[in-house]
């Protein structure tokens, strides 16, 4: 979707501040570390009933998402291990948000059908990226379609910082993530095709 | 832990069936598909309640997982679209078994401690899976760990079926799959230093 656009503008206004964090010495896999802490504070806000608040931290934090890139880019420090840590802690932050809105909906809201909608969101954000990295350990190469991680910060931090798009925006988390695992296993299955021999 | 033993034990009884698999025309990818349908079923007696049967199910469930695998290998179609449509119905298979019973803890039993701990188990059960494609997307080769799939499937069938260890196995679920998870990130750290040369 806009992810292109959106995260090249981020991109942009992250290389402006790669000087000063060089400055304060601090590595892409600090920020990494960084990012996952200022993401599970905005959890605890979000699962204690300050939405709006949990929306804004959340945000902040997916900008340390890009920047810790950003700067090992401008460092010349893109190591394999770098990318795998930065991969995973992007998937722990991503879950600890979902944790955070259940405990929200069963401890304060006593809600039934918002936790369904929160478990399967979960279940298809997690699975988009898995099935993204399981695609790439065979040879495949799959990006797109169309809830990427970006489109899934943005949804849900509107979501959280507009009160009556919050069961929306759950909605068409758990709906089209899912459909993006979908959208994903049809671009593998073409190239499969296309490449088609048995590898045993 | 047991994976290596118990998957030789039934991949040996996995291979007696498979001439029966060929006679029926049944292909990998079919019996792949037919094990999640197994286990979508399974989820559904968990939602509802009846917990021993919905751990039978999933008992016969993981059975087809292995099946599909050995049927692949004596056809000689172990085709990498096969692979990864295997794994990434797996990963949903699996969340099916979650899904389920946090849909029985929300609407039959009214708790609330359980759903959190569904939700923690969900996300390492996952994540662990994920870790290991990210390594070797990367070029690295990460086994291991205390809880691979195998291991997960019998703690959560032996939570179904004797109900009064349910929360316990929920539990395990939730710190060792983490655990695991922490386990094989730090595999991938030794490997990385052993062969430490940055890729870009």
């Amino acid at each position: 979707m806009f992810t292109a656009r959106f995260q090249a503008w981020v991109r942009a206004r992250a290389r402006e501040l790669v000087p000063a964090l060089r400055a304060l010495h601090l590595s892409p896999n600090a920020l990494t570390i960084v990012g996952l802490v200022v993401c599970a504070a905005s959890a605890v806000l979000v699962s204690l009933g300050y939405l709006v608040a949990g929306g804004i931290v959340l945000f902040v934090a997916s900008a340390f998402d890009i920047l810790d890139g950003a700067l090992a880019r401008v460092m010349g420090k893109t190591h394999k291990y770098g990318a795998f840590l930065d991969s995973t802690i992007d998937r722990y932050a991503e879950a600890f948000t979902y944790i955070g809105l259940l405990y929200y909906f069963l401890f304060r809201v006593h809600a039934t059908l918002e936790p369904m909608l929160v478990i399967v969101a979960l279940t298809g954000s997690l699975l988009v990226s898995y099935v993204r990295a399981r695609a790439q350990s065979l040879g495949f190469n799959v990006n797109g379609g169309w809830l990427a991680r970006p489109e899934r910060v943005v949804i849900t931090v509107i979501g959280l910082i507009v009160a009556p798009l919050l069961v929306w925006a759950l909605w068409i988390l758990a709906v089209l993530t899912n459909v993006t695992v979908v959208q994903r296993i049809w671009l593998v299955w073409q190239q499969s095709r296309r490449t088609a021999a048995p590898d045993s």
